[in-house]
């Protein structure tokens, strides 16, 4: 196999539905892909649009100058790739770890591919499935920028925008946790809203276009937050915490008052007390930043 | 005073930031307002630009067919106008309470108003100070249609949209609490992710854009669960509520080992375990809903 082969190929490891959609969009953008799962019989459809289902990990790993993985978590990426087979055939080529987890284990995975002179680096994938290949798609990446940038070709037929974040190996998985946060955080204010709803008789489709609209005032609301946060001021600006007090005690009541469970509003009522507690009471909300983490 | 100028002719009560901007905007749309505030001398600049300062709530009241009361809660609410001066002023015209609180509350104010002789309509205000008096702002309205078309023109003078939700005078503070409840649960997660980030040495700043991204994919997912969830269907379509766990469980272990309080996602992960408990782990994450609220 020679190096021009070897640079245009890619290895998909992991073929769960987001390592099928890898695999299928290096396809669409005609590189020779090579495919492997630990349980077999999930390559069938990738065969048949010209994948190479290789038998082993070591062999997959061996077909390609770049290997990409996306399993479900780092133990599973450890299961894969800590082995002395597949340890010595990534050995001179580059691992990009797309799968999700924390910043530690995605530097200590970065640490054990030095010591195994393998090039890393670390990404992380901001959108569903079906928006890979398309513009739509979001991508991290973290790690060795010079690394990065020989690769980026091969992750461009990934679709969508990437961003190299810096050279930190942890720093795409801090992104990508933090922006998880706010979208399960908001997601379970969504479901508990339509369980509130539910409760007064009103439907998720009734509530659907307002919930819709406060979505759409939440961009702009965070970007201009984030001075406030950066530089310590948290001015309430006619909006100051107690208000928002306010509504979260109505928030609680109402729910526990149809028997709903309110723990994560609860949660929410704790830190809005301690910051106004701690004598914050006419700053804005976000200055809950700083109850969570004191600078 | 004919009936045309009381018609022509509108009473704010409470002169916070939110009633100051409401009788903003009727002045400019040329009604004649009335103004009374608890604590005096809020009403300085609004008289200045015309408004006629009341000097009490009763006489506030006789002045104008409609008065519009917007106070930090309906506690504030009741110590205005549950009071036999100010009721016998309120007879045989009609109040149109934007304070905000729980459905039970405006129920019960409603009923002290009909009792009373007095036209009652619930409302909510959806959108900040800055947005009443142009296209932005977002009024709900509840209680009788008949009495909410006669006031409408009005009310208009405040700009934006006025949608009236139903004859239930507590259907609007329902879908306020529902709609707040979204908003700051979101909030909530974005201050987390904020804390978050800052102990991994990300600005807010650096996030900022990718929250945005996070903010800009919540509505049309908002509009495709709510059928979900009303159809007691909650397919995982490839994103089962088993892999949000594992999303959740590594914030809450992220949060944690930064030392960064991580209780509002810890209750998010309580429901999700709940939910895969009860056997559900193949559905999708807004299952959650059905956990909190069983029907």
């Amino acid at each position: 196999m020679t190096s021009h082969t070897e640079q245009s190929a890619v290895t998909v490891l992991g073929l769960g539905p987001m390592g099928r959609a890898l695999a299928g969009a290096f396809l669409d953008a005609g590189l020779r892909t090579t495919v492997w799962n630990r349980t077999p019989g999930r390559d069938r459809e990738l065969v048949e649009r010209g994948a190479v289902s290789a038998p082993s990990a070591e062999e997959a790993v061996a077909a390609s100058g770049l290997t990409v993985i996306c399993v479900v978590n780092y133990d599973a990426v450890d299961a894969v790739v800590r082995r002395d087979t597949v340890a010595a055939a990534l050995k001179g080529r580059t691992l990009v770890n797309l799968t999700a987890d924390t910043p530690d284990r995605a530097r200590d995975t970065a640490a054990w591919a030095a010591e195994h002179g393998i090039g890393y680096l670390d990404g992380a994938i901001m959108t569903p499935t079906p928006t890979i290949g398309t513009p739509a798609a979001v991508f991290l990446h973290s790690g060795p920028k010079e690394l990065y940038l020989e690769h980026q070709p091969v992750l461009d037929a990934l679709g969508g925008t990437h961003t190299h974040l810096g050279e930190d190996a942890g720093r795409a998985a801090a992104y990508d946790i933090a922006l998880l946060d706010i979208f399960w955080t908001a997601m379970a204010g969504y479901a508990h809203a339509l369980a509130m709803a539910r409760a007064e008789g009103i439907t998720a489709r009734e509530l659907a276009p307002f919930a819709k609209g406060i979505g759409a005032i939440l961009p702009p609301l965070f970007d201009q937050l984030a001075d406030d946060v950066d530089g310590g001021t948290f001015s309430g600006e006619g909006n100051p915490i107690t208000s928002a007090a306010s509504s979260v005690a109505h928030v609680v009541h109402a729910s526990e008052s149809h028997g709903i469970d309110a723990s994560v509003m609860r949660a929410v009522d704790d830190l809005v007390r301690r910051t106004i507690d701690q004598g914050h009471g006419t700053d804005g909300f976000i200055r809950i930043t700083d109850a969570l983490n004191p600078r």
